[in-house]
């Protein structure tokens, strides 16, 4: 058995605890195999965590990594202008060879904030499967399903095509990938599309994600046309169990967060996007109260502008408060909980928790920081004051992904560069005569 | 005469565009003396700039910066509740020493995130003023003073104190300190004080500055009280003059706005703590078209809890587009200048722009970062996605802070040792059963 031990450091417990343990990881097995005091004399290899806070790796709950290449591209629009003017026609040019760079560019940044686990909505999925076996992180995969611009083939092909990549990839990279079943939103997926696919995803056995409340725009026309709230016509249409998570959640009412908390359907909040579109303030607090499964995501690169899930624990601590008119809401336990179990949970992962048993998938924060200073309150400097940077050292499915800030799976200049070249590349296809 | 050249770089302009250039500093003056190519040459000392963005130093309009000590030592309760069960006690324990203490752990903290210039509140100032020059940043200072609470006798000695720290500090630290007379906020001190010590500041020539319409709870009783509006009652007692700056600014209505754009009175706007503390979200795309200078604070660590203006720029870029409801509000650019100019401007500070005569006050900003790839805009990236240890050299009146993350006028471990050992006394002593 291959053993590593983390030394020295205080580690986060489920219950949102800080105790002074060491950490012993089967390296073999990628399990954690005892977390308690003087453990480093047990392993063939050790890591330094002391002075540092071992946490569980965070798990962002939705993400369209690829999108990395297309940060900073355009900012400070209207989502519908964004979109039509901006996004799609960029993404129209996103070759799988541009997906497959963004994709590592994105798992750079990953790597690099401590994140260990994520949920993707994207298009050539193949290359970001690619990507995650390479850089070593756990994911949910999914290609995500667009109908309403798209003629009847068209629409059926893009189904097929969701429902193959799910199948396909499914337990690839020695496990580290699962998949999902994921029509875009409510809106964007025609009703008869929903109808015939979501059973052929419910016999391949995987769950199925989807945009859901983001904006009032995604609500009304459902009300209108259904006479339903969107999670109800989404319960109608088999689309709201247990293993399902939805993104964003922002408008709902109270029968719908009832509809979630019954049904076990988790919900991704995406606090950095929803503030940076304008969509909402998405009732996090009442969500938890009310028993429901919150995780917390980045959403794409475009709409964040970064994937550190340290400054989106931030923002949903502080927009949480906001939207709840309390200070108390939404305090930091609870941020850490949604940050790794609340994540993992939404997701059907087993990480999130330190414990034995557990998914050997952590982060290491070096507290010796001004900004981390004094130690009245580690959880407290979890959700407040850490930053990406913090992290000294990421571990996913026992394998150490980067020591000391050196990420080891993926050659860093070089990711940066390729991707430097590909958004040249890409906005000079996209915009000929600049 | 020394010079310093900043070479290789990309230089922020305070028309928020960017240029290749190199920076050319005159270190004897404090001052820049050329910004254009090829300037490393003419040099007596260079530092290297290349794939780095240099901004104006960062302007940190509100703050109290000796509270860095009670980072974290309370969070998560609302705002009256955590005033009188945590920081007020806490605030009656600290000492003359752990004021100079907590102040050179957020000096450390700010130069190591790219402030080089802030506004404080707070008492103790002398020490305040003692850590600011040893540290070499720009700052001005005051003593808040809060007369509710005191007897007659109590209220005037205070008074006095903020008057003659105004006076004794103004061009302190060879003209690096300035000073503003400080009241607390316009319920926390009596009007009858306002009208006896507020021509006196004005004697002394100094600005005002004070906390705001920051919550409902700060306007309601004015204007039961007095039956106008709180900056309508702040103009009646002469608070509302060009070089007095206000923070918070939160509950302001239309006709607040309009005094504040005549008046030419600044607004410091601090997200992240109006956030946390559940107070509410600052018009600032309305102030900011109505004529108001809108700068930017951390306000203390305590309600925030760091003190990198980075940080404060996201929020400020995202809260704003929620406050206005419209992806497009204070966008990037807008968060480039509140982050800098308007800051310093509110102020009445001549930092703030990288231009030639200006006061040598720069960030230099490492780009080769994964969450800083790819470059399709890099003030976008200054609002969105840099992080205060993207930070490479901090520079203030042309001396060198920081020079490649290490701080150099302040002994980084030695100032998180004691201010360890500070806060925890101070808890000791607050709580002394634990």
């Amino acid at each position: 058995m291959t053993t590593l031990a983390l030394t020295g450091g205080r580690v986060l417990r489920p219950d949102a605890t800080v105790i002074r343990a060491d950490v012993l990881i089967d390296r073999d097995r990628g399990e954690i195999l005892e977390i308690g005091p003087d453990l480093g004399g047990d392993a063939v290899e050790t890591l330094d965590a002391s002075d540092s806070l071992v946490t569980p790796g965070f798990v962002n709950g939705h993400c369209h990594v690829a999108m990395s290449l297309l940060r900073g591209y355009a900012d400070d629009k209207p989502l519908d202008a964004w979109l039509r003017e901006d996004i799609w026609p960029a993404e129209g040019e996103l070759t799988a060879e541009d997906v497959r760079v963004g994709a590592e560019l994105g798992l750079l940044e990953m790597i690099k904030s401590g994140t260990t686990a994520f949920a993707d909505m994207y298009f050539h999925v193949p290359e970001i499967a690619a990507a995650v076996e390479e850089a070593g992180l756990r994911a949910r995969l999914g290609h995500g399903v667009v109908t309403v611009a798209k003629d009847e083939e068209g629409a059926h092909e893009d189904m097929e095509t969701s429902l193959e990549v799910a199948e396909e990839y499914d337990g690839a990279a020695d496990g580290r990938i699962s998949t999902a079943f994921m029509p875009h939103s409510l809106t964007t997926v025609g009703a008869e599309y929903l109808e015939e696919y979501v059973p052929k995803a419910r016999e391949l056995g995987v769950p199925i994600h989807y945009h859901a409340n983001e904006t009032e725009d995604e609500v009304t026309p459902i009300v209108e046309e259904e006479g339903v709230r969107p999670l109800a016509y989404a319960a109608e249409k088999g689309m709201l169990e247990a293993e399902d998570f939805v993104a964003h959640g922002v408008h709902v009412d109270e029968s719908e967060i009832g509809l979630l908390a019954e049904a076990g359907t988790g919900v991704i909040h995406c606090p950095a996007s929803n503030m940076k579109l304008a969509s909402g303030m998405a009732p996090v607090q009442r969500m938890r109260e009310a028993g429901v499964t919150v995780g917390l995501g980045t959403d794409g690169a475009a709409s964040n502008n970064d994937l550190s899930m340290l400054d989106e624990a931030r923002d949903a601590a502080m927009l949480g408060k906001l939207a709840a008119d309390d200070a108390a809401a939404v305090p930091a336990e609870a941020v850490a909980e949604l940050l790794t179990a609340g994540s993992a949970d939404a997701l059907g992962l087993e990480s999130g928790r330190l414990e034995e048993g557990a998914p050997a998938d952590l982060a290491v924060l070096d507290l010796e920081k001004a900004h981390l200073t004094p130690r009245h309150d580690l959880v407290s400097h979890l959700a407040y004051a850490a930053a990406a940077a913090d992290v000294r050292h990421t571990i996913c499915d026992g394998q150490v992904l980067m020591r000391d800030r050196e990420v080891l799976t993926l050659e860093e200049s070089a990711v940066r560069e390729r991707a430097l070249e590909a958004a040249e590349d890409l906005a000079a296809r996209v915009n000929p005569t600049e």
